[in-house]
């Protein structure tokens, strides 16, 4: 047996009561709490770490280029080995890439080059600045639904195209700013306020208006609602029975089989991924055929028409920046923006898990809003790292983000010399690749997980995925948001108070709903709080604590026991304590006073105990009342009862083995 | 010495390894686990104790009737001793509540009559309905000048007095509706948002505020800016220096002078609380007799004029309930009643602590609601329990609400015969009035005391007094609250999380930052986690933990000792956990089962086990890692460490021995 344990079975040494049991700790200077407060809150992973530790000027610049380019840290030791898989990676998410940019883009009513625009720019900026191995970079269903129901609602695309393109660029590149904003004043953590309850109704929630959006392009529909809730889509749908179009519910219905099959397939089968990645464009190379040889277009099968050939125009000077369009734009941009980059972080997470290597929100941040930014410049709208492209590209074997680069290169080979090869692809193929990406995004087996595991959680996953089906997008996100920090509120205004009893033959106390053999100890009731305590706690506190001391009155008044003569509270859960709280302390005190009741705290931490010295608390209750473990503080409270001596009396053998 | 402690001394008799040491406790009904949070959430002070109490229908319902109406509790033990002291509370604080209603009136730019009305019609109700034995019930002059201010600035008060006037009938109903549901819903922990830090900041800004306003009255101005920040004030104070009325000024700093004086006096000698009590309506007094002998209303004093004779006419017609103006008022009555609600709460508990006797808030909620809500029937505007005012008829020695009754009859008398005599009033009384009952609100020692306590809750006061004082009264609001609701959500998105160690020579673990004699042990890290887990806050502790881990492993590999084999989670202060809380536990066991690393949990509540359990992160981690103590999770790390054999090990004595 090592040492400590073999120490263990003796007890504390005691070491007489003339010091206090709990020591106050000393001050230090203002600065000090204050500079390691802010670094606990905004560098809590100490990033810099690799840097710092570096000496020399030149060597430290070295490590901060390679904290900021993450590449340079991966490209000199890049070999042929790596460069192989990565280029089948590369290829096989280019394949993806190409009919889902397109898809995308048709979503957010924007030309459907700029989906293949957006796969070309912003993968080359990931690649360089992006600390993720995994993600493939991209444009998503639903941020790309957001744009488009944010900014047709004040600006028609059909109407006028080209403010709204515009636009779409402005959106973009505030979505880059906001989000590398976020990265550079450390505030990444205001994305863990969108709690994974609220992110898998959300995101199911969008996948559903998404799908129902694709009954325009399967039911071959000219007209349709601009409205994304359940309600308004069913009655666009079931008002033109009429102009439904069989041709195009065939075909789409084939195609949408047929990928469904192949993700069926690759499910079953993680080692032929590469049926479900090639699974699009083989649908678009088929589709384009049958309308080629059928003339399909000219019996109510729509197409995409021209696209036309090169790289991505400069869009810099089409910014817009002037009222009254610039908050719009910036209001999209934020919205979808933090969306966007929600999924990111998220899918940049959890392959960074399955390889064990380190992802640093903060830096992703930057990386993923400089590619924005950069990409709002050539012509490119919003891209994150969207998951279903991310786990091909797992999946797919990548080894580092050089897959990125290959799909930016086959992008750009396409750009300059296939588009024309697109000229026939009808859009209801295109449909029918969105509904199947998106019937993957609605994770059943996960709100049932929800539901078995946390009630509340469930309600905000149900309440984020309602707002969306039956609302809007934006009202799902709101909903979610709102249920999510009404949670962290409520949690924090209603803390858990528990009894505490003693353990038969022990000194150890342990809450009585959980341990049926702990016992309570006549006079003295033990309770145990676990939360800090602040203001929006102290009052509901200070209630359930008298209210515990009368349900314990009234039962042992029934049972003609003594009453509650000493109040133990067990603060070893307490973690901080606000000028509220001391004061709470300090009522609490005084109205337990009056009814002669004694108050004793049992294993403050030191922060607490910093801030009864500071606010005469302590001095009120009386330093000896302060004890650090439960069991002493009881058998201190046994033993005056028992003896009917009030005050300290010095300490005996017995009180000198309490834990 | 008692049971429990004559115990003490023995340690846990343990009982083998066959069951697990922590249980999982058995799955409750959806149905009550959901009865019982809702009844935590709600009523955790258990209000209808007294009515459940009883049997038989005839005696519940009297005992609810006495729950919504305190005054039949204490209305039949009456006595003439009693009435006696409410006789004498009663009439100082009618001599209070006469200049202080005239004046607040005029902060509010309604007529000085509306002053009286409303110190008539709200003291009746709540005298039935609250709860309170101490409160004074009174228009109060923070809540005054908001609705000044936020119906001012749409609807002038003189070229449109009327429309005015109505809508400040309107906003009280809608501030005394918003008040009762409040009540009525079981909201009223909302009311703990405004953190006690915010509310010092929040009343000395508007203190500071309102004395700016009365340098209009004191230096005699015919024209003021009507904006409420300093800036504003200050220029125009000082772009008409030439308008300044010497006899104004003089006056005016005389009873001002007087006034402080008095109060002084009865600081010093509580005994004298009627000097200070008495010197409004004597400054009132000496002012009108003054200007009525000297004619000053001939030489720039201005006085308040004719004050119609008669009690309150009824306003029920005059709410306006239609658009334009109604969301008006309701913005102004949501904001104002809220304010005001919290000053009567707070107020109420302050002396129902003195008293030692019981408040329930969301009575009290119900009762200044129907107060309001009742009185803007009778046109009277926004009335509240004000500090001064209580703490007067506090210190008159009042024995229960009848004061109020008294206070009421007293301004009935006022209305009805006596209104004449304050025609000569002069205006530069009123502002004197106000400036010494607002200086009392600017609490400089509490500011101090929270920069000593708590530095974060001194940022809070001064952002909240700053931005009153510089911004408006609004907006100094919104910023007190937004720092509360960050300060939480900080709070909980960057819980502390601390090492522990062993105190040699014994099994207790202590926070090593704390216990300076705590040492580590070898191999083990001990954390200790003190906060609940949940999705805000688990990406951090992810972050943290492994961050603590590093350290450990740099600071050990640099000594070349044994790095970190087992990380020991400290659960005990943990007092939920969510389903993010969950998954990020699940995540920590992957990534440090790839280091090698074993996780155990200690001491994990019955909420906790009961979730771990549910998404099976219990079954991953395994039952037999985890103990209801951190020194019997360590002696079993130590031991396994030290005899090489991986996995469960059957109980030995000296384990057993472990606490």
């Amino acid at each position: 047996m090592g040492g400590s344990a073999a120490a263990a079975g003796k007890s504390v040494s005691g070491g007489g009561r003339a010091a206090p049991r709990v020591p106050v700790p000393e001050a230090r200077p203002f600065l000090d709490t204050f500079r390691a407060n802010l670094k606990e809150t905004f560098f809590p992973d100490d990033p810099f770490r690799a840097v710092v530790r570096e000496r020399g000027f030149g060597r430290r610049a070295a490590a901060a280029l390679r904290y900021f380019f993450p590449f340079l840290e991966w490209a000199p030791a890049y070999r042929l080995g790596t460069f192989k898989s990565d280029l089948i990676a590369g290829i096989t998410i280019a394949s993806l890439a190409i009919p889902q940019g397109i898809s995308y883009a048709k979503l957010a009513n924007l030309p459907p080059i700029l989906g293949l625009y957006s796969s070309f720019v912003p993968p080359l900026v990931y690649a360089m600045m992006g600390s993720s191995k995994d993600l493939a970079v991209g444009t998503v269903a639903v941020a790309s639904l957001l744009i488009g129901s944010m900014l047709g609602a004040e600006v028609s695309p059909t109407d006028n195209p080209a403010l709204y393109l515009h636009l779409a660029f402005t959106a973009t590149f505030f979505a880059g700013v906001i989000q590398a904003s976020l990265g550079i004043l450390r505030l990444g953590f205001i994305v863990d306020f969108l709690s994974h309850a609220a992110i898998v109704g959300f995101m199911g929630g969008a996948a559903t208006v998404v799908c129902l959006q694709q009954l325009k392009g399967m039911l071959g529909l000219e007209h349709f609602t601009t409205s994304t809730d359940l309600v308004s889509v069913m009655r666009s749908v079931f008002s033109q029975t009429h102009q439904w179009r069989w041709e195009s519910v065939v075909l789409g219905c084939g195609f949408l089989f047929f990928l469904l099959l192949t993700r069926f397939f690759s499910k079953r089968q993680p080692r032929l991924f590469w049926i479900s990645a090639a699974a699009p464009l083989t649908s678009v190379i088929l589709g384009s055929l049958l309308v080629y040889f059928t003339h399909a277009e000219n019996h109510g099968v729509q197409i995409i028409g021209n696209l036309k050939k090169g790289l991505n125009p400069i869009s810099v000077t089409n910014l817009q920046f002037t009222p009254p369009y610039m908050m719009l734009a910036l209001k999209t941009g934020l919205i979808t923006g933090v969306i966007a980059l929600a999924e990111g972080i998220a899918v940049g997470r959890s392959f960074a898990m399955f390889k064990n290597y380190h992802i640093d929100g903060n830096k992703e941040m930057i990386a993923i809003g400089t590619m924005n930014i950069l990409g709002s410049f050539t012509s490119c709208y919003l891209t994150t790292g969207p998951f279903s492209r991310s786990a091909v590209n797992y999946n797919a074997g990548c080894k580092t983000a050089m897959s990125n680069v290959i799909m930016s290169l086959a992008v750009m080979v396409t750009l300059l010399f296939l588009t024309p090869l697109f000229h026939y692809t009808p859009l209801v193929v295109l449909s029918a690749i969105i509904m199947s990406a998106m019937l993957g995004l609605i994770d059943f087996p996960a709100a049932v997980h929800l539901w078995h595991v946390d009630k509340v959680d469930f309600c905000v996953c149900a309440g984020a995925y309602l707002g969306v089906v039956f609302g809007s997008v934006e009202m799902g996100l709101v909903v979610a948001v709102a249920i999510s920090v009404l949670r962290v509120l409520l949690f924090v205004a209603r803390p858990r108070t528990t009894v505490l009893g003693n353990v038969p033959d022990t000194n150890v106390y342990r809450r009585m709903d959980q341990y049926t053999t702990a016992r309570t100890v006549p006079g003295v009731l033990v309770l145990r709080v676990d939360s800090p305590i602040y203001f929006a706690n102290s009052g509901y506190l200070r209630e359930r604590i008298t209210r515990w001391i009368d349900d314990d009155d009234e039962r042992t008044s029934a049972k003609g026991e003594t009453g509650v003569q000493y109040v133990v509270l067990d603060m070893g859960a307490v973690g901080s304590i606000d000028t509220s709280g001391t004061s709470m302390l300090d009522e609490l005190k005084k109205t337990l006073d009056r009814r002669g009741i004694q108050i004793v705290l049992a294993n403050p931490g030191s922060e607490i105990m910093k801030k009864l010295d500071s606010s005469k608390v302590l001095e009120l209750i009386g330093h000896e009342w302060i004890f650090p473990t439960v069991g002493e503080a009881v058998a201190e409270c046994d033993f005056v009862l028992h003896s009917h001596k009030p005050g300290m009396v010095s300490g005996s053998a017995t009180r000198e083995n309490m834990v």
